[in-house]
Formats: C-alpha cells, sequence, structure tokens
C-alpha cells in the first residue's frame, strides 16, 4: 500500500514520547516548547526534493530561497520570529560547486533579512537534491497561535491573492509572513492561523478539524493571483500566504485599521460556523456548495 | 567540479549569519546556543541516504535506530543530553507503510531510551529512502567540550574498539555514548571531544586542527573489533565511539577509577603533543610513521 502524506504524520503522532518541555508536538506548523517564563521556543523542519517541490534546472538561488522560506513561513503561523538554522544537503555526484554556492546563497539573504543563524549543517551524497532545513524560532507566549482556536462567528482572513504559483514562479520566491504574523499577534491576536502550503481548502480545513468547527467562505471575495481560477486557490499548491480566524470585534478593527492606512494585506473570505468540520463556499446569492478539505499533494 | 563535505561544510560556514545567542556556530558535532544562565541548547542535524549509509533492504527498525543515533551521538560529543527530535523522510514511490512503521519503531525505541520527544515530521516524494533528524540538546554550561581544547600533554582516549562496523553491522545498531560523555564531563571533563563517525584519523585530525596541536597514536594500544586491521580504524568509516582528550592528571585517575571497577570502556590510545597539526603512529619500538588525516568519505 503506498503511503500519503496525512496517514504518516498520524503514524508518526502515535510513536512520539513527549516529556514535560514539549507544550505541543506533532500537529501544527510547529513543534512548541518550553523556553523561559516569558517564552516559548519554536522547531520545525521541511524537506524539499528536487522534481517534487522544483524541478531540475531551477536557479540554484531560488531553490536555497524556498529551502528556508518554508520553515520561516511555518514560523510565522505560529506568530513567532525565527532564530537559527542547521541546512542537510543531499547533492547528486557532479553537481558543480557553484550550484551548491548558489544554494547557500540564496538562503544566506533570506535568512540576513529575517535574522536567522546559519548554525550547522551536513551535506551527504543522494540520486536527487535533497534539502532538509530545521529551524527554530520563538514567541512570546501570551503571542502563540495554533490551528485548534478557531471560535463560531470568528471572520476567516487570508494575507494575500492565491493560486498560480507554480506557473508564476511565486511558489520559489515568496516571502514569508513573518511582519504580517507579528503585526496580527502583537495588535489582533488570531484565534487560529496557518501557512497555506497546500492550498486553501486542505489548509483551512486543518483549522477547522483542529478547532471542531466549519467555515463558509464567500467565493468572490477570495483573493486571486492574475489568470487564476478559484478551483486553483482551493487545492492548488504553495501559496505561502497565511489563513487566519479572528473574532468579529478584533476583525472590524482590523478592517478598519487597514482601511485608514490605505493599503490592506489582509483579506476577509468568510467565516467560521458551528457544526461539522465542513467546508462551503457561498455564491453572490448566498447559495452554498461544499468543498473538499482536500489541498494539493506532492505524494 | 564535483563536491567534498569539508570543502562544502567549509562553504556554508562562510554564509552563516550569527547573532548574539549563538555561542558556536559551524564546526563543531553541534551548534551551541545560549538556552539560560545555567545551561547551553545543542542543534545538530544528520541526514543519511538508501544506498550511501544503508544498503536497500535493510530492515526498517535498524535503518530507523541508526538515524537517530547518528544525532544523539553528535549530541554525547559535547558532553549533553538529547532533548527533542524533528524527522523528515523523503519516500520512494510504493514503499510500503509496514516499513515506514519501522523506521518509527526503530526511531521510538531510541527515543525512549535516551528520553528524546519526537515533536514533529514532514514526509516528502523522493526516488530514494532519505531520512533527516533534526535533535536538539542541552547541556551545563561548566560541562561543554568542544574540538578544540586539547592541550600537549593530554591522553588521548576512546571509549571502545573500532574498525570493522559496516560488516559487522555495528554501524546499523550502536548505542550512542551518552553515557560515557555524561561520566566524562561530570568526573573528569575532556579537553576535547569527539564523535568517530569517518574513522579515528579523519575524526581526530578534526581535534588536532581545532586546537591546533599534533598527536601521536601507540599502535599497539588502539583497541580494534575482531578480525579488523588498524587501517579499517583509523580510516574506517562510522564507529560510532568517542575520541577525547584528558588532561595527564585526570587521565591517571580516570584509569585508576577505571581499574578499581574492573570493566574499563575507556581505551588510552595516545599523547597529544606541541607543534603541527599532525598524527604519528608509534609501533612498539617508538618509530613513528605519518598518518594522514582523512577518514572515510561517502562522496
Amino acid at each position: 500500500m503506498p503511503c500519503s502524506e496525512f496517514k504518516l504524520i498520524a503514524g508518526l503522532k502515535k510513536f512520539q514520547n513527549l516529556s514535560a518541555r514539549v507544550v505541543h508536538g506533532i500537529g501544527d506548523d510547529a513543534a512548541v516548547l518550553e523556553l523561559d517564563a516569558r517564552r516559548y521556543q519554536l522547531f520545525t523542519a521541511d524537506m524539499i526534493v528536487e522534481g517534487v517541490h522544483f524541478v531540475s534546472g531551477t536557479p540554484a538561488r531560488l531553490v536555497g530561497h524556498k529551502a528556508l522560506a518554508c520553515n520561516i513561513s511555518d514560523i510565522a503561523a505560529m506568530g513567532g520570529s525565527p532564530t537559527c538554522a542547521v541546512i542537510s544537503l543531499g547533492l547528486p555526484a557532479g553537481l558543480p560547486v557553484s550550484y551548491v554556492n548558489g544554494l547557500y546563497a540564496g538562503m544566506r539573504a533570506l535568512a540576513q533579512k529575517f535574522g536567522v543563524s546559519i548554525v550547522g549543517g551536513d551535506t551527504v551524497r543522494s540520486a536527487q537534491l535533497v534539502i532538509n532545513i530545521a529551524l527554530l524560532g520563538e514567541i512570546e507566549k501570551k503571542r502563540l497561535v495554533l490551528r485548534s482556536g478557531a471560535r463560531p462567528g470568528d471572520l476567516v482572513f487570508v494575507t494575500g491573492p492565491l493560486g498560480g504559483t507554480l506557473q508564476s514562479g511565486k511558489h520559489l520566491n515568496f516571502i514569508p509572513r513573518v511582519k504580517e504574523a507579528r503585526f496580527l499577534t502583537e495588535h489582533f491576536k488570531p484565534s487560529a492561523m496557518m501557512d497555506i502550503s497546500d492550498g486553501l481548502a486542505g489548509d483551512l480545513g486543518h483549522i477547522l478539524k483542529a478547532s471542531r468547527v466549519g467555515a463558509v467562505i464567500q467565493a468572490a471575495q477570495v483573493p486571486l493571483n492574475k489568470g487564476v481560477g478559484l478551483a486553483e486557490a482551493l487545492h492548488g499548491g504553495e501559496d505561502f500566504e497565511l489563513v487566519f480566524c479572528l473574532a468579529s470585534l478584533k476583525a472590524h478593527k482590523l478592517l478598519q485599521y487597514a482601511r485608514s492606512r490605505g493599503a490592506c494585506r489582509f483579506y476577509e473570505i468568510g467565516r467560521i460556523v458551528a457544526g461539522p468540520q465542513k467546508l462551503a463556499l457561498a455564491d453572490q446569492f448566498g447559495r452554498c456548495r461544499m468543498i473538499e478539505l482536500k489541498g494539493y499533494t506532492h505524494f
């Protein structure tokens, strides 16, 4: 029987041995560990593979950027700031050193932008180019956001237009939403948040399951990248925007604030509802159809 | 130009951006980060690849064991205790779920033995089986051991017989030397230590380079696994014993202590000397020949 990612992570969850230091283990964008009286430490890792997450011949700087950006996005999804990374490279025989230096250069530029220290590495031989980055982050305890806090009546937001990132190349050069996440957790703390790495439906679906609620999304309000249909936004891959839920009063204050500033990176797209963990899509006449909670899968 | 591991790690080192929180970045078995007044945090990652670090068809539990054991060994090499791990798996299409469960079972058994919490994971598609584990550890500040502290006159020790681990299978089922490292850093703090993952000559060579000293090893004193020649111990792979240096007075106390207990897991093999960063091998008549500081390479 071939494996599916979600089954596998569930399998891993069964095997975790948790110590008192672990506040939240498997099941969110990053693990949450006790750090000190005021802060938690966040811990995450992502592996990207040639031919799966990027095509052969992709410029090295972009591949390096993406490998680190995916991880920073996971830290942002919890509301935190990234701190230290360890980089493992699986390198095919004959890969030019210049390509590896390009990978490092892409990582370094992004690491500098977000104050990430690259503190360790491992390099091994492999058939395909494989990059794994493990990243630590920090967050003030009171600012931590999990997937499990969405409540009926909350409004649902995304931080930017969705869809078409494979065609546009945004999946390679996106900027993780740390600034937006830090702003939110300081001023308008979301009840739930995660990053959209496998399509809105799949990732909002994780919030619905973890929070045991449903949601109604207004089809006309989902911001789309140019030339992209709604289906791609719902089930496409690798937007790396954030999807988050806000209690209604906070949501109105956020929208007011955003309007007063002219530019707005926060798009209200729907509402959390009580009941089964399902996602409904409403058209302009209020007619709803159910959407499968299924995102893009690399398997 | 094809890459060699040491060049690549050097390349990475050039690119690291270090914050004040980073006490030691790239260049030891694990990075050392500020944790609190009393403790440092350790952070390391290792990637193992099918066909490079284990042959296809190796029982899953052994592969899972090895993947985690390599990392725990890096934490031991600093004198620390492992705490939390994040596991990334690259899985070939069609790999049975039972194999993946076997990997987890191997990791879990070892994690339980050493009090490691498995707190996160990522699973992706890849051509070969690839496992990356990122591991955190902790160490009391005064017990931290780096590669760079060896001094002329120190005695050199290893924690067990070397060589032949690929043939014997020890490279798959070894027990990382956390207990020995913790004992040492409590009672007889080494001046330098690391784990032997690429042969004694290569890894002791790292200590010599980092400490800017030389060493003379007594050929007859290097403990060997059954049926193994000295060359294999010097340049073979994956013993995962510790090599460490002890100031002479402490060394004599350690040997006295070990003798008084009957069993001894600490083998004195030679001495650190002033001068160029070279390794000499002395025969029973005291005649020396120089040994290349070169270990096993997976490239």
